[in-house]
């Protein structure tokens, strides 16, 4: 687990949580259609093709929440200065590394 | 669409359908699990370790599949030679550089 | 070109400036190690391990870079505040995404 | 070392050795005109957008090299058939999980 306080309901995303379901949502669909596809034995190429466009859209869902824990809380704690940034700013870039490896 | 023979029955995966299926639906259930992550106000940066999970998990799939692509339609083509060959590696390739760069 | 200081001296990663030159330093000497591949003719993988190899290098040189940035540039953005600050992660959250996708 | 044939002047990139020169070429240049970057302060994120640009250009030359690896060394190897094929296949596969990996 990471440091987080204890109520959760201020984080980054919250403000547009609504949009976030909504692409983990459609992401979903794509999880399923994809096993449809595999199923229905369609050609190869064209289930990459899927995978290719899932893994894009996964990879949207993620640089729009980084972008929105930079804004808030990588922000607020930049504010309230000390080891608190220095912990988040850490933790920011670490996650960073895994979205670039992974 | 892409050049596939008319039945569909025969695929470079269909012999680990199973297996991919199962894949499948761990990341199918690793979308449904994000959306809860989010409901429940999780802290940002536990969601994005989530999200590159499911995007390795997603690449492995791509990897597999793009494995027995080669092995077995990609393999087919080229005993066949001429044209057909020609296809099937322009083909795999785009859909390697596609992964790359998603 | 992007919004920064007209003085060219007190950027994220001034501290670690030898550390960089010196990786990359290392990165140059990779592309001259893959021509000379090239030329003597070496096994087709060999050379991609090779470019895989440098990919990664300089992958970490820009999480570092990265990190150095959001540690100083932005911090001290977010420390003023306001469109600065707003511009500031936009900025960073844009190079972010240039970065997962190459 | 990997399985390759003990002459060393027909691999699958052979036909376009110039081309592939050329480009790690000004993939050395990007390298040495990122150090003169980093030595000159340039503003960081902009260090990062020709980092970026230098991981496309590196991706690029990684790509048409498994295009002509696949079109010419693994083609012959599944020619051949048996276990020379096989080995062919599981070597490509594995050069492009490292590039989709790194």
């Amino acid at each position: 687990m990471t440091t987080h306080t204890t109520e959760q309901s201020a984080h980054g995303y919250s403000a547009n949580k609504e949009a976030h379901l909504k692409r983990l949502r459609r992401i979903e669909g794509q999880a399923r259609g994809l096993q449809r596809m595999i199923e229905e034995d369609k050609y190869c190429i064209d289930v990459l093709t899927q995978v290719s466009a899932m893994t894009s859209a996964l990879e949207a869902v993620a640089l729009s929440l980084l972008d929105e824990h930079l804004r808030h809380c990588v922000a607020h704690a930049v504010a309230e200065g000390g080891e608190v940034a220095e912990t988040k700013i850490a933790e920011a870039s670490a996650a960073i590394a895994r979205l670039v490896k992974s």
